[in-house]
């Protein structure tokens, strides 16, 4: 048998325990019957277990509800496990697949979960399964689609890293597919055929030329981006090529609907055979909401824009504010050298309860 | 017991002969025995077998000596056997796997070979497999190696289908290699990375942009072709792209050497990093040699150049011109339905009896 996870005691080495569970995406039973069996200790939270769903919920009859999440799994373990501590000039780092993605962030909710015994606002802490693979499969999209109660609240923050600080929405995404065709000779009377790849020069020029904005929404800076992300053309070695296709990805700030995206590269692109693929709509970043002005006010500091999707996108369609704040370089998830500062998890495990104490 | 080929009787009716008997690369056995039986009767002719290449050569002591050379192997079957003949306003097609690719010429030179029993030059026919497939496994090419002696000449012909025109020389190729490297970055922060396929915008442009040169050579007017093949860029669809791969394919008329060839593309693509993966010199088309001269006036009309790469250039590297004459339209080499004129395997078969009586 475990030890028990102590959450009352020091996050940092509820950080390591943590990781010390490995959670692979799929593979998140263990921790959460861990997670689940901790928190029941605790009277104020009334523990919901949901498949690999972790719901804990105060229900004090407050005027707001604020929403906690972060998920359990991890991308594969790549040598890296089990964690170990290193100190950087009196500075202790966390290192261990999970550490910055995001069981920083967990162990963060958990310390202030078991320490917010009579919050100012509701709390649902939430903890949830599958967020690194295929949406599908996310558990906090099965939540809303199940038990869509458990995600009612007036703002929601994921504890996904943000160096401990305020990142507010997130871009929204799209793939374009430009297919150029042409026709096909032989190399050798070239004058015969039209080569594909060629008339690729014009696509990448407008890419290679365009000057991606900077769009500030509810007072946050996002910078956008279009970048062929692959190419692909040819038949042979000697054979005019008769295709070349370009896969376009537009990451666009949250002032656009996933429809004045696709606008907006439609007449960037203009000219060219332009097929949208794929489209996931950014989140604003919702910081006007007054949940979110005290919560800024707690944590300090300036908010700034998050750039790649998460889940707070799905909080945003679902009309509901949400944040990111957690410990953690972002620039660090998934790298095999993922690591966590035990200082910011202390920041955010603070900021948490001073906010809603 | 097949019959055995008649080659004193119609052209016409040998090439179906030669059609039905099927010789993909590597099976060329059968039909190499079929020929060599037919051809031993003749006794102005020393017929000489070597694996599936056959040599007949005449010896009378005459000043010169002219190569006649065709390949006996065709690309794969596609349900294009056996032979058949249709119509064209009066006119015959033969069809059927190697119609023109190179039967067509093979009855040409063997209805030639059995006609000119007392030729102006000396006359050395081959007969040889494997064309069609990897360049190690080319009959001609052992033939040089291991007996440079049948090889001697002042003059070569290839019989591969020309519309029954003479074709000079031809084509040199060259493949060349241009990877351009970037920075890898989450799509979502692009200003921190580099794009490698919006990089090559340039080459692209380069290259679109070229102006592809006609280079009279010995009265032949050669069409040269600088053109992408292959392009190849992209890690996933949320990445900046740091690798972006281009191959090249130069056609460059006879009147360069390899080096003069890589030359010109390095000046062409200045700027780009260049790498050469592979090149095959081209053939000057040699017509002011007397030899040459004689046969185009027994031939009538006007020379071309040869866009394609073939055999005359493995003559040209030994020192010997060479040129291609034979029945069939280039363009359907390979073609599933390719096919021969009738009357062109008459026009080459008198053509050649006409030059050497």
């Amino acid at each position: 048998m475990s030890e028990p996870l102590d959450l009352n005691g020091d996050p940092v080495a509820l950080l390591r325990a943590l990781i010390d569970i490995e959670s692979v995406s799929g593979n998140e039973a263990e921790i959460a019957d861990r997670i689940s069996e901790a928190l029941r200790p605790y009277g104020h939270l009334e523990v919901i277990r949901d498949g690999q769903v972790i719901v804990a919920r105060t229900d004090l009859g407050r005027r707001e509800r604020v929403i906690i999440a972060g998920h359990l799994d991890t991308v594969p373990v790549a040598d890296n496990l089990p964690s170990r501590v290193t100190d950087d000039g009196g500075r202790s780092l966390i290192w261990g697949r999970g550490a910055c993605d995001m069981k920083g962030g967990v162990a963060a909710q958990l310390s202030a979960a078991v320490r917010l015994t009579a919050p100012s606002r509701d709390i649902t802490w939430i903890f949830y399964d599958n967020e690194e693979v295929e949406e599908e499969h996310n558990g906090l999209n099965r939540l809303a689609r199940e038990h869509p109660e458990h995600l009612d609240g007036n703002f929601a923050v994921l504890c996904e890293p943000t160096n401990a600080r305020i990142e507010g929405g997130c871009q929204g995404t799209m793939r374009v597919m430009i297919e150029l065709t042409g026709t096909a000779a032989h190399s050798a009377r070239s004058w015969m055929g039209h080569n594909a790849i060629h008339d690729a020069a014009a696509v990448l020029q407008r890419l290679s030329e365009f000057q991606a904005r900077q769009i500030e929404v509810d007072g946050l800076l996002y910078h956008e981006g279009l970048n062929a992300v692959m190419i692909s053309g040819g038949i042979a070695g000697n054979v005019i090529p008769d295709r070349c296709a370009i896969e376009v990805n537009y990451r666009f700030a949250p002032d656009k609907s996933p429809e004045q995206a696709e606008a907006y590269v439609r007449e960037v692109l203009a000219g060219f055979p332009v097929r949208v693929t794929d489209v996931a709509p950014g989140a604003r970043p919702g910081l006007d909401q007054p949940a979110a002005a005290e919560f800024l006010a707690s944590v300090g500091g300036e908010a700034s824009a998050k750039f790649g999707w998460t889940d707070v996108a799905r909080f945003s369609a679902m009309g509901i504010p949400a944040v990111n704040f957690g410990p953690g370089d972002p620039s660090k998830a998934h790298a095999d050298d993922e690591f966590c500062p035990a200082d910011e998890v202390l920041i955010c495990r603070d900021a948490l309860v001073r906010w809603l104490s």
